[in-house]
């Protein structure tokens, strides 16, 4: 087995910690550990570093090698620009060792949070062996918790065929609205798609030479004259994995993970994944509070303080401070915005 | 006619932005002079800077020359220690050349502010005249422009004596309640204590005498050898300048001081003088603000960013962050002695 670990994103919703240069994966968010490094040593007890890849940026290869210096460093694939996970996965794939295209390949984001590690390993070598021994493609849901609006969900009515762990998928969901994830959230058949992926590397390649004959013909000419990356990956189309290939299988499966999964995906998230102070504050870094509670207090630099005031995410970067509602905390996206529309690249 | 600016204050409610070695009055609240500047420039057009007195402290004096190159550097006086107003001014007008006893002083704050500055040097000279023909210690009172828990009042039932401004002071009254502040608000006879005050330096010097011997004793030693002064300065009892003599003379005066006057006491206090933008926010340094209105937005380096939130004060400096709400500004004495309980003196 081998792992893929996609370290591309550079995702705005950490603003003002997260920059370009900077991105969610390369910050230790949570823990004395960047999501990056956490994501890898999770995958150490069951995975050899030199059955680890990683697909990311140009920009950010220097950081991720030093981030994971046990992984050779070919492995640590550098796409020249981003195309969303479809390219990214496919890409990573032909470059991956074509004598061990049999064996599974967990594909996986290298910023998200698992709270038991333990429970994830097993999980996915259950995954492992569904994919190795019955040649299937499964795709780790999570029982909902609330009724997020935020993320993709996978109908699968089950229960799991009789002596199988895994449950056929009926159909991938797009972000619901506020009325449809309550539905979801209560049903019982709708699981959060977490985005790990198992399956043999020959089983996706030959779905994908099926569904995205274009994708694929482009990547053919970059292994024939790897000279060409730029130019080729310049022209392919942005697409996410999911519905490049896995909406449009014709089977599909899951495996229920149950191991206090996060995405991370705003400061509101991440204070959901750290423990509360004794005021109920979520702090990392040096935080002082008075007569407040429930606020994430987040100071890389310099000390954060806060009186009077409840369930405010308040970021201090060396050169920027962020103040919202930790609910409203997704719009973070709307100030690298108006500061991008303002030329201010040194914030971004 | 002399003034004497008084320049000693370590005010800690505008933490995070004032510091020990920063306080208040030196720092560009509004406009772009400090505070004491502002103070200075304000008595310009009707007084020169040789007749101009500035009573400090030792750790500031630097600070306060180079802010004011105009007045004569002996005339920046330094106190060892600081023992309120009491002792300040009567220490400084003991300092003051003995040979103009006669004229009038201008007891002021450095810190305060005053929006029509025209007004002000209106009231100031007609409060000398007062002073100099009359014989009469003159305190500028304001007209209260809401029910002000903070400030001492001065009850002057009027109406001026026929031909004069002044009305004769009944009673000082200390800080009220909320109760009994809106019955001031609302009387037409009680005013804000401004704490500028007018008198000839041979008046005071000799109330002063009458009422608080030991206080004048303890500086006639310091006349007689100058070089004890750390050491009797350390053992004067800490006293205003209101209770030490203000209130206890038999006849006192105020003028109305109608200029938009401010003692800029908390954030909130700040933010009441500043212009709002579009926005409605009152923004000092770099700001962006999304969705959100009425906060006080303040930034000595760096940028500060809101979203979804309304009358916050969110102050960044170099290495602290300050979360509040504007209402509850005054409190951020609490975060300056929690910091200085957790012996946090690199942020004091």
């Amino acid at each position: 087995m081998q792992a893929l670990i996609l370290a591309g994103g550079s995702g705005t919703r950490f603003w003002p910690a997260s920059r370009k240069l900077r991105p969610k994966q390369l910050l230790q968010l949570a823990g004395d550990r960047t999501l990056l490094r956490a994501t890898f040593e999770r995958l150490s007890p069951v995975l050899d570093p030199a059955d680890i890849w990683v697909c990311t940026n140009r920009d950010l290869a220097a950081d991720v090698r030093r981030e994971l210096p046990e992984v050779p460093q070919a492995q640590v694939l550098e796409e020249p620009v981003g195309r969303n996970t479809g390219p990214a996965i496919a890409w990573s794939l032909t470059s991956m060792p074509t004598d061990r295209r049999d064996e599974a390949v967990v594909s996986l984001h290298s910023d998200h949070w698992i709270a038991d590690e333990e429970g994830f390993r097993a999980t996915l070598v259950a995954a492992v062996a569904q994919a190795e021994h019955n040649d299937r493609v499964v795709a780790l849901g999570v029982v909902p918790r609330w009724a997020e609006t935020g993320y993709g969900y996978m109908e699968a009515p089950g229960p799991p065929a009789e002596g199988s762990p895994v449950r056929e998928v009926e159909e991938f969901l797009e972000k619901p609205d506020r009325e449809t994830a309550e539905r979801f959230a209560a049903s019982g058949r709708h699981f959060w798609n977490s985005g790990i992926f198992v399956f043999r590397a020959s089983t996706l390649l030959s779905r994908l030479s099926e569904l995205e004959p274009g994708l694929m013909a482009s990547l053919a000419e970059i292994e024939v004259e790897p000279s060409r990356l730029g130019e080729v990956f310049a022209c392919l189309e942005s697409k996410p994995i999911d519905t490049a290939v896995m909406e449009r299988l014709e089977t599909m499966h899951t495996l229920v993970l149950d191991c206090g999964w996060s995405d991370l995906g705003s400061w509101e998230a991440l204070a959901e994944v750290l423990e509360p102070d004794a005021q109920g504050n979520f702090a990392r870094g040096d935080a002082v509070a008075i007569d407040a509670t429930g606020n994430l207090l987040y100071a890389d630099s310099g000390t954060v303080t806060v009186l009077g005031v409840e369930g405010l995410a308040v970021v201090q970067t060396g050169d920027a401070v962020l103040v919202t509602p930790l609910a409203r905390s997704q719009e973070v996206r709307r100030i690298v915005a108006e500061l991008k529309q303002r030329d201010r690249d040194e914030l971004l």
